[in-house]
């Protein structure tokens, strides 16, 4: 059976055709401005009366979604099936299985993993039995279940919404339940073959999705790490200094140095010449030239991540994508996880003026190397060694969804082919028929749910959903044994003997 | 880009074109096995230690999934999304548009919804902020959207998983967190006709699901409450009474009435007369025979239901599916928001013997309509009447996999297409130059993450896998510009020119 398109010809151009945004029509973090119309009711005790058990009094509430979640319209739907597609079918390209894990964990799962933000966990409450939290990310359970399992080697896919207990600032597109999708690559095997995929993978998505220009950070925490202990910080202070250096992308260096001085007791020299490490940026020559630093290359662990780096370069030239590389020592990721190389990509701006930096206007994916992640939940401490990334894929809807309100299209919301009307009265009987024969050919139809809806209304209907097909029974029709099928674009109209209809309108399916 | 088949050809016939099962071989309460062998773990601190900080001490942990949940495995997730690309189809056939809401509500959206079972939902933690419960089901929240957004007419469609802390009897393929699939028509219609719908929806989605026979129990609110009217049942008892008269699929009518007596308080001779009532089941002839019933004739509610059954019907048998559905008065359905017409569908299984009748072997989906429940959202108390069904997928998946697993069928969890092979050392540049082409053409492509891997290890995994195509890359191809490919089945290679090898690959492909 043929499929009809989920959108019109221009929308779908609008939504995966579009390389060019038209100038300033768009700003990434002005998005989600319709969750902002959510309505708020006081409902009246009268009308929950009939309902109540008679003992019981309820004070008014609020109707709502909870704070920092939303429903998704039909709309919204639609437009994240394409692109959860689109990401599925690349994740597939690449050999990965599809695995699924529940909403929560044992608390004790999710226990120091996350560093700084294991704040943000929800908790279940305690209804007897075990202490349960809503899972945080996907990586987390996905060691877990190597571990339980003991699988010592698995590429797999898995998409599903997580929740953090974020302050929510829905303007910037932050949700408290979010959707994620992650590619991970677990087994032991020769350095940098699955990171530079993982990387690959990050670039057919962002480049598929035609988001505009984008750029991936590199960086790997052993660097980081020697860069830490050749400055001087103390071992115990690496993980908080490392949340601090995962600022930078939001704050200033002087506002990131004043956490650490004031906030983390760093000394003020230390502060500084980690400075002089984390500002720098650039291709695989920033690779070569670390390798010549006085200081860092006394450091074990800051070599091996280099020489790690330095691969990964080759192999990313071997999958033609190395320009679209950048090594960043600022970048952190503040996930207490990652062992290696770690990577976020970027959307970038084109500048108003030639002269200046594309602008980074968030990160829309990310990820990285978590060799010790599946040992902490082993008994015997066995590691898997892992890499994977997770696509941002909440800012990819709104940048979609934004760049369509901007052109103004319109999305059809349901897949509908044939509409089932009648210009006369008591036809009920007739159109159950007609439709239900519609059914059961696999054919997607509606008809209206009432006695004797009018003709205009119908065809109205028709033209509002987008409905490309009506067939039309009447008194005539049915003595002649035949069918009225109107083109609702053309208004064409053509008599089709009852026997032929279902061909027919498959032709014409196939043929649109 | 053609598709291929995510299974192989005989494992299809067993997942959709196997109508009869093996005698004997299904049991379809056996199910899940899998999750039984689930493994414990103890984690020995040692693992931890250089993870945690270092005033903090751990007892040792099990490491496990939550109680009544599992991760649905490869095999699993394959079964699933087949199944719920079926159910999803035929919803958009009928004109439904996709909704998604949060995981969790606000506790007071779910409070009184869902009688004796709100004892099952699971609250989150007080963390300060709102009081949150994760949703039971889907129906309250689509009520709690359309009051919200103030939609008065809505067809959707929504996937999604639920979670209720029922003791878990994992053998009989209950579990704590399950996906439900849910199709629902909001909106002030003429009578009867979503309505018939719903039930022609649940006949084309078990016929296409090709489980076997199955029935469809048919009841309506008002004439249970008319029955329990007649036969003297006080009004505050209603809700109770009728929660009893649910569980008669699993307990006898002795055990149900010892319960109304015992534990409701209900005078015994009343209980005998809804006794007489509830085991009384037929077709449209039990309709008709009810109207003519003395007593429930008399009752204005009961009366309003038997007039909607009798519509229904007709509606039914121009949809062709009459014989299908029973009259069923002992169907009563837990849920305190039916207000209506409810059903449940039902798998028959053909007894060993001719003259047996068929075996009820459990519910599948169920639904009915709830006129009240938007009213008890909206601060005026105004309705939208809504009817929708569900769809127990969780059994549907178990039926499917025990059913393969009887076949002994093996599932494709990957979709590669094409290995990327070399039978020589120092090779991986060029195959990861010739992956990064397939990749970039759409082709699903797979290599092996080591330097020197052997032809042997490589050959294997694809058979395996079941990948169909490999192309292989040595020293003598690259002298001469060729590739080899090789198909798995015949074992049969041809030397192919680079430059035709992805046009010959998805010729290839879009004959397979």
């Amino acid at each position: 059976m043929p499929q009809l398109g989920l959108l019109h010809g221009r929308a779908w151009a609008v939504l995966f055709g579009q390389l060019r945004r038209p100038p300033g029509a768009v700003c990434i973090r002005a998005v989600h401005s319709h969750s902002q119309g959510q309505q708020y009711f006081q409902v009246a005790e009268a009308a929950l009366a009939t309902q109540l058990k008679p003992h019981q009094e309820k004070s008014n509430f609020i109707i709502k979604t909870p704070k920092g979640t939303r429903d998704l319209s039909p709309q919204q739907v639609v437009v994240r099936e394409k692109i959860l597609d689109m990401v599925v079918s690349c994740f597939k390209r690449h050999g990965a299985k599809g695995l699924d894990t529940p909403a929560f964990e044992l608390k004790e799962t999710l226990t120091e993993k996350y560093g700084e933000d294991s704040g943000l966990i929800y908790d279940l409450k305690d209804q007897g039995g075990e202490l349960l939290s809503l899972r945080y990310d996907l990586t987390v359970p996905f060691a877990r279940y190597l571990a339980m399992n003991k699988v010592k080697k698995m590429k797999r896919y898995h998409v599903g919404k997580v929740w953090r207990r974020e302050s929510p600032t829905i303007a910037q597109g932050r949700y408290r339940e979010f959707c994620q999708c992650d590619f991970d690559i677990a087994g032991q095997f020769d350095p940098m073959i699955p990171d530079a995929e993982c990387l690959k993978i990050m670039c057919e998505i962002l480049s598929g999705l035609q988001l505009g220009d984008f750029l991936i950070k590199v960086n790997d925490r052993r660097i980081l790490d020697g860069i830490f202990a050749v400055c001087g910080v103390p071992e115990s202070k690496f993980h908080a200094i490392c949340s601090s250096v995962d600022k930078l992308d939001k704050m200033s260096w002087k506002d990131v140095r004043h956490e650490m001085v004031a906030k983390k007791g760093l000394a003020a020299e230390i502060a500084d010449r980690i400075g002089d490490y984390v500002q720098c940026h650039g291709g695989v020559s920033l690779v070569k030239q670390m390798f010549q630093d006085p200081r860092l290359s006394q450091n074990k662990q800051a070599l091996e991540g280099l020489g790690d780096l330095k691969l990964l370069f080759e192999y990313l030239t071997l999958f033609g994508i190395a320009e679209k590389i950048s090594f960043d020592l600022s970048l952190a990721r503040g996930l207490d996880y990652y062992t290696g190389v770690i990577y976020e990509a970027v959307l970038l701006q084109t500048p108003a003026h030639a002269e200046e930096e594309p602008l980074n206007v968030g990160s829309v994916a990310a990820g990285g190397r978590y060799d010790g992640l599946v040992g902490m939940f082993d008994p015997k401490g066995h590691n898997v060694p892992c890499v994977g990334l997770s696509i941002g894929v909440e800012r990819i809807f709104s940048i979609v969804e934004q760049r369509m309100k901007t052109f103004g299209e319109k999305i059809r919301t349901t897949e509908t082919q044939v509409f089932v009307a009648t210009p006369q009265k008591n036809f009920l009987q007739e159109r159950l028929k007609l439709i239900a024969e519609l059914w059961d050919a696999g054919i997607k139809a509606e008809l209206m749910y009432k006695n004797n809806p009018k003709l205009l209304t119908q065809l109205h209907y028709c033209e509002n959903m987008g409905i490309p097909l009506v067939v039309i029974i009447g008194e005539q029709e049915l003595k002649e044994g035949v069918i009225m099928l109107r083109s609702v674009a053309s208004r064409e109209e053509v008599a089709i003997t009852r026997e032929n209809l279902v061909a027919e309108i498959q032709k014409r399916l196939s043929e649109s």
